[in-house]
């Protein structure tokens, strides 16, 4: 309900989602009832696999996040967090407020056992394939075992979602030499170095959109401010380019012989494309979408919470989470002796 | 000597700059002599304003940046500002190793009165004009005050060299309202309130490029990634342009054909027509260009140089620090009284 296109993209990329997955079992509108069965109103889908909730509560943009969480218990996005709380539900997928869903998300699921706190993953385009950005926003006074943690995540998503087979996991700092960063830095490298996953040292913002990292691991300020800064540059790139070729007829003829070449591009710097944000950690799958989602991302967001929920993703996060302590409070091996 | 390119382009730009800008009274070319004029040969000059100095050895970009300053005593960035600070000279520029240059201007020219922490600034290009960005790595353990004074310094470059009239002053952050941050932005907002600047609160990615904000500050460690995260999605945009219209021939006709679109975008996003980053808050005007300068960036940068000189850029820093330390160690106002 609380998107900024209210509840009209979702439950048409509802709608799509399950003609398009077979593999998911139910899918459940929560919302002002009325409201999601107008828009749902000559849509075809399949009526055995889809379920309206009501909730009479709408979390705006505006309101608080804690505050939206604790006051507004009737309101969508908490009876749909809920929902997975109950195990009624696998996931749960919102564009509204992102502040309220994370609060929602880790008051109600929790997180998982050896996580202590969850970090927000972005997917975004490279030059060849996809990477991932995590922690976007969600925890900005992150600790090196956070960032550790966030690493581990990151590379579960990459193996199960993305299907990369040993992802290459960075550490996002200053520069690329060892001694390039701050104490976070400093620690954080030892402590992925000592982890499960595939470390392959710092990176800085000129090795983002390369094939060296698939997997770029960032403390909540930083990692928000690269997402932002990457979609900023592309929006003025954009502006720019429509500016330039507005100047004369000659150009505009080269761009409308060359139009495929802007519009594959913009499909490929996309958002929608990509799924929408998985707030990694929690106890249970949240998503969450782009306020100004389409129809069509609200889709491709379900199509990857289906993912997470068939690929096991939270169960191989508990389980490389543990690995990664044993092996931190292990015993030095005892020294070898003659049998 | 020490840029990526050798000095070849230091000197071609050096003598544009010198044929340019007749401003500039006296132009000092420091490094090994030898070299330096077999790269001034048989390029137009004026000999009266052009002068050689032979340093000996030369800092490369893998030395480690203090080490380099106290071992390499006779090299070429060394010598530069060892001539800042005798007077010899008003300005240093190196496209060299740039913590090399940093830690010299730091240990040999000191800060000016006010200033704790030097931050260095970078300018950028925006929707309509030119933004700056500081601190981009100078400084990874900011405290607020130091941040306070990016604000100030960079409010006096965007004046004094942009020639903006009331420069728009902002801090980034993860978000634009007031409560979206960590408590070094917190008391930063508190402190640029009350500076001499026009603040216009917390800026976020998205700001970036826009009309909102003109002097964007930073601490050193997100500067340096929002930074080099923008020039990779230039970078990965361009890639994509040029992948997507190699796919076919009518693609490649239409790009033809809006040729001057792509000559016009890649003049725009060059940082080789921004001059440099330049290292606010020594006692000197101290320039940092890029490793891979052009000959033209080179003269840019010199540009830049001499404007900051005749601007007295230092000059505004110092009495806008020193009001802004009055306007904070103020005593409140008096209550009125009858006379």
């Amino acid at each position: 309900m609380g998107g900024d296109n209210g509840p009209q993209p979702v439950v048409v990329g509802a709608a799509a989602a399950l003609a398009l997955y077979p593999q998911i079992e139910r899918l459940f509108l929560v919302g002002i009832e009325g409201e999601l069965r107008s828009h749902l109103n000559g849509l075809p889908y399949d009526p055995d696999r889809l379920r309206i909730v009501h909730a009479s509560e709408v979390v705006t943009m505006e309101d608080r996040a804690v505050e939206a969480v604790r006051r507004k218990k009737d309101s969508s996005l908490s009876r749909a967090v809920d929902m997975v709380k109950e195990g009624e539900a696998d996931a749960v997928l919102s564009p509204g407020n992102t502040g309220a869903l994370l609060a929602a998300a880790q008051i109600k699921l929790r997180t998982l056992p050896g996580v202590e706190r969850p970090g927000l993953l972005s997917v975004m385009p490279s030059r060849v394939r996809k990477f991932v950005l995590i922690d976007v926003g969600a925890n900005i006074e992150a600790r090196p075992h956070h960032l550790r943690d966030y690493g581990i995540m990151g590379e579960v998503y990459a193996r199960q979602i993305l299907g990369y087979s040993n992802p290459a996991v960075g550490l996002f700092s200053i520069g690329t030499e060892e001694m390039k960063g701050n104490d976070l830095i400093f620690e954080t490298q030892r402590l992925l170095r000592n982890s499960p996953v595939n470390f392959v040292g710092n990176v800085e913002g000129h090795d983002l959109f390369t094939e060296k990292v698939d997997v770029v691991v960032a403390d909540g300020f930083t990692g928000n401010a690269v997402l932002k800064s990457c979609e900023a540059t592309a929006r003025v790139i954009a502006h720019w380019l429509k500016e330039e070729i507005a100047q004369n007829p000659l150009r505009r003829l080269g761009a409308l012989l060359a139009k495929g070449v802007f519009n594959d591009l913009k499909k490929k710097a996309n958002p929608d494309e990509y799924g929408g944000a998985m707030l990694m950690g929690v106890n249970g799958i949240c998503i969450k979408a782009h306020g100004k989602s389409s129809a069509n991302a609200i889709r491709a967001a379900i199509g990857v919470a289906a993912d997470a929920v068939a690929g096991r993703v939270n169960d191989f996060i508990v389980e490389e989470i543990q690995l990664s302590h044993e092996k931190n409070h292990a015993p030095h091996p005892a020294p070898a002796t003659a049998a």
